[in-house]
């Protein structure tokens, strides 16, 4: 059995939960709760140095990290439904999208650089928040143009059924409206993402339909 | 041929440059110039519309973004030498160590985030530095500690042979030194740079080595 540690807030686990359930894989989800700083525990540390959540562990005993790696590490271990689409550089295209939310946005606004932001520089949350709106709205900007303009884009991200491009878009807008950024300017993306929210498997990955979800 | 659209101060144009040479392709190297504004230009928005470096045009004529879709596209179109590992788990091992830069470090240390860091929140050099240099510790603690702890280090991030990981670690050391970041905590991940810069490959993906380097 597959078994997740994971908050049902991390958007990194929630990527993760999107792709398993697509994938239509059973596994277990075990809570790490970061407000009480369960990830900073040596049980975690001894799973992921990092102290970040999620950790899959696998069918074969290892414990893998990084959203994306897992992501991948799926896609060859179970290569059914697939989350890439066939040529290669569909491929790439795919990847990229998802890696402009995990390397361009996500890192920028996760929960230890707005500590940072606070603690060390002593902003007030105003100018958190347009810290926050600021990342997003570059980041959306290039993926709404990229689903615009590029011929490959459908009722999803890449075509017409959800790929890893979807499974990073996903967890990002609902971290956007949880800040409450301003999406009207992106209302491709926002199609997409509601499209995607309408499948039950990624509906049940959901942070408010997780057991640890408060 | 292929054509890669870079800077040579961009670390993760270093990136693409070190896989290409590792996998022996030749290409041509066109350079943007960040600092006189050349990735704002039309010219290479129509190329990526976030207007970044590295952008890979292929043989088959698209415009590849972001280094780790344009890493992942090299191997499989260029499959020999390999640059991750056979086995699925080694596979997610190479890329999460390669995705613990590209999602933990480098974002929060590039041009642009220092930018608004001066910018917006008008903090001073020595705030900005203190910034960069915590984020390079807090991702080379954890990788320093992953290549002591897990088995599959070997004289490389992995293993006896250059892998994805090593094509991302050594742009962040480079990076890290020019930001007079202390790294006598992290002799095992300094050793493996040091291991790779010795290869001529990536000595001629090395910054100072490229056409437009000043």
């Amino acid at each position: 059995m597959l078994t997740l540690h994971s908050y049902f807030r991390s958007s990194a686990a929630f990527r993760v939960r999107i792709a398993l359930n697509l994938k239509g894989l059973d596994y277990d989800q075990i809570p790490v709760n970061l407000l009480k700083g369960e990830h900073r525990l040596e049980a975690h540390r001894r799973r992921n140095p990092q102290g970040l959540v999620p950790v899959l562990e696998t069918e074969q005993g290892s414990a893998l990290t990084q959203s994306m790696a897992i992501c991948e590490y799926l896609e060859e271990r179970y290569p059914e439904p697939p989350l890439l689409p066939e040529s290669l550089e569909a491929r790439a295209r795919v990847r990229s999208l998802a890696l402009l939310v995990a390397c361009e946005m996500h890192p920028l606004n996760n929960v230890s650089v707005l500590g940072y932001l606070t603690d060390q520089l002593g902003v007030d949350e105003a100018t958190k928040l347009a810290w926050y709106q600021h990342w997003v709205a570059k980041g959306f900007t290039a993926f709404e143009a990229r689903l615009t303009q590029e011929a490959a884009t459908g009722t999803f991200c890449h075509g017409d059924k959800p790929t890893l491009a979807d499974v990073f878009l996903v967890p990002q807008v609902f971290n956007a409206e949880r800040f409450n950024c301003d999406l009207s300017a992106y209302p491709t993306l926002v199609r997409t993402a509601d499209r995607c929210r309408e499948l039950p498997e990624i509906e049940k990955a959901a942070p408010a339909a997780q057991a640890d979800a408060v």
